[in-house]
């Protein structure tokens, strides 16, 4: 990177200096932190709840809006901005070389009742990086992209466009807007039907940076700055089937039963006591359960659930599932009832790449800036991005670990600590890539 | 009760045996065991399920022509047939002296998708009675009333009708069939705004009696013939609400979770472990749970479950429900949630009358059939009856104890046997009460 007088960060240097300062250090760069803090808040109103928090879910017209204002933003940071067929916002900034782009962003779509921090913050940041390469007249070797996917939260598909994984059938699915996914790219600006031209294959970027919210309190408890991420976690979900008998709750003696709930509890309490068993951190959750028939007066004949399971390191999961499904069985046999298990869904981990967490490391340790490697449980499009090139990502602490929850929050002076690691990574990678 | 000749039940007798006998010894009736099979089969034909069983519901037009057919026999059985303005079917015999009558009957609506025998098996073995008392022209002290309760299994809506316990709020809710409980009176044919015509007051009645499939499998497992009920069980029902706090399933550490399914799980264990920590045949059941959000990938945050206890003993109900109750608050201390118990509803148990449980006793003895002393765990309009005079109830086997399920099936002579026990029942409390 190259910076001429002409892009002086005028906010970081006395007035006048500027006269006698012929190159301005790239170290030295910051973002404007009020600058990110006041387009966060702006981006809030765009499906903002009563209640707090916002409900900008894919391909409503809150979405619609807040990627409006969005792609202003990106336009005034002078990025040339288009959307592609798949409906993800794109904003190139030329490199001075012809070599694959660096990619960097997130996503401004939200869970029903979400919070204004999950997405929000790579994404904003991500364009205030822009914004602070532009104010300074910064220059890369590399072309640079920024990325804002579509539709994050309903099953990262924007980005598993972009590597090819989205499925015909899946445009057919009917996302929480209630249009059909294939309804929704059109909606937002892209074409389902050239989907192809969208498609990278492995090498096609130079790499791949996300900035993002924690979502778990590791950083905060620890009052730690920077999450390096490892990687992100694999997700293992099945739905468990357990059938035993409805009978009268009245007439039904105790010792007669073939109760599928108290089956299936004593089964949640054996995924929770498997999961905890062994050291590291891995998580195991049930999160959804229905009985039938679910009345009051009746014995429940049959229970589903859900079981995930998550962790950086699939055989791990393997050994956890294994463990859990011999449980499942000693308590069918005990109770006269009966475990099925239906594998729903699988993602494999998504490892970072070694070079680039070291980067980020390093760039954080330079601002000064306090850092702990660590996983990250929730899936992110960088996920996606792994199978096009090497990634990384940047962690920030989320106020009591909340997240998808009005509640959610990140403190602004964190959020800029953040913003300027992505862009000292940005910088290092753009040299060293 | 007298036998002219001219009621001779011809099929008991070799035939020109009536020539020879004066007078025809009332321990010799028996109902007509056939007859009773071939009626029980003509009702299951309405309502009638492709898969089996019957719907039935109260107030379906299925229950409107199955109480026509009902009323059909009552009248072949040269009973007073009126419909009351609670829609109860009501077919009186009349008595040699003026005293209070003594009821019989049951109901005939089903549950949805439900058997057929439960109601059915007690309404048509009355009906089975005044047909046998009919063909021997049996007349007896006390009027009879042969009772068709409606809708017993939306909230014995008939008998509370009768014993003034029906409330106005309650006719306005909306019943299994979609009408409310008032258009169901008026579809019924009976009249919503002279429920008052309809209450009696304790001493208006001489007895109450209610033949009844047990609905549980102790009589079949111990080969008994017939079940003797020492009264209708309490029922209390709570609603129980956990509450913990719903976050990512993929970020939130293990042990920094406030999981209210987890609690619920150990919650339910709970229960089955206090319930059946103590000797008796009390029964305690969650047989309804819903958690939220309810998504795979988010820790519930809110749990809403049933707990409904029944006993004979309302104070054995109370103490297990205070054993339960302080095992919540230990859960919710140990998982950081929060656990409430809304009360719902509450029966108080209803005891049968001790001189009628010596009579049935009696009455199955010189039958020659084994009897149980049992409580019924299933609600039943004679414990509304039970508010206005005496009452007793004869259960027959259930096949492996299934109810409410189009499995439900008793074996016609079990039946017959139980029908002969509530005909010799009736004779004997019409001496004695």
């Amino acid at each position: 990177m190259t910076i001429t007088r002409r892009g002086f960060n005028k906010s970081l240097l006395m007035a006048g200096a500027a006269a006698w300062l012929p190159a301005f250090p790239q170290t030295q760069l910051r973002v404007n932190g009020q600058r990110l803090s006041a387009t966060i808040g702006a981006l809030s109103e765009f499906g903002k709840n009563p209640e707090g928090g916002v409900s900008r879910v894919a391909y409503s017209e809150a979405d619609l809006k807040g990627r409006e204002y969005v792609t202003r933003l990106m336009r005034r940071a002078k990025l040339d901005v288009s959307i592609d067929a798949a409906a993800n916002i794109i904003g190139r900034r030329a490199g001075s070389e012809n070599l694959p782009p660096l990619l960097f962003g997130s996503h401004v779509d939200s869970v029903p009742q979400g919070g204004n921090y999950d997405g929000v913050v790579g994404s904003l940041g991500a364009i205030e990086v822009a914004q602070t390469l532009e104010d300074n007249n910064a220059t890369t070797r590399h072309p640079l992209e920024l990325v804002i996917f579509q539709n994050e939260e309903g099953g990262l598909i924007g980005s598993r466009a972009m590597d090819g994984q989205l499925t015909e059938r899946e445009l057919e699915l009917v996302s929480r807007s209630g249009k059909t996914i294939r309804e929704g790219i059109t909606y937002l600006g892209g074409d389902p039907t050239k989907l192809d031209s969208v498609r990278r294959k492995r090498g096609d970027i130079t790499g791949y940076l996300e900035l993002h919210i924690e979502q778990g309190g590791t950083l905060e408890a620890e009052k730690i700055d920077i999450g390096v991420v490892e990687g992100i976690v694999g997700i293992n979900w099945w739905d468990v089937t357990i059938e035993g008998f409805a009978n009268h709750a009245g007439t039904t003696a105790m010792n007669n039963r073939q109760d599928a709930l108290l089956a299936a509890a004593k089964f949640i309490q054996r995924v929770n006591q498997v999961v905890t068993s062994v050291p590291g951190r891995q998580v195991g959750t049930v999160g959804r359960i229905q009985a039938w028939p679910g009345a009051p007066n009746v014995i429940p004949g049959k229970v589903v659930l859900s079981l995930e399971l998550r962790d950086l390191d699939a055989a791990k999961i393997k050994t956890l599932y294994d463990r859990i499904f011999e449980a499942a069985q000693e308590i069918g046999t005990a109770s006269n009832t009966r475990f099925s298990f239906n594998e729903i869904n699988v993602n494999i981990p998504a490892p970072t790449d070694e070079r680039i967490r070291s980067v980020i490391l390093e760039s954080a340790r330079e601002l000064g800036l306090s850092t702990k490697l660590m996983p990250s449980g929730a899936g992110h499009d960088a996920q996606d991005m792994a199978r096009l090139g090497p990634v990384g990502m940047i962690f920030v602490p989320s106020v009591r670990g909340i997240s998808h929850s009005p509640l959610e929050f990140s403190k602004p002076g964190d959020i800029a600590n953040g913003a300027n690691v992505l862009l000292h990574t940005l910088l290092k990678l753009d040299k060293t890539l």
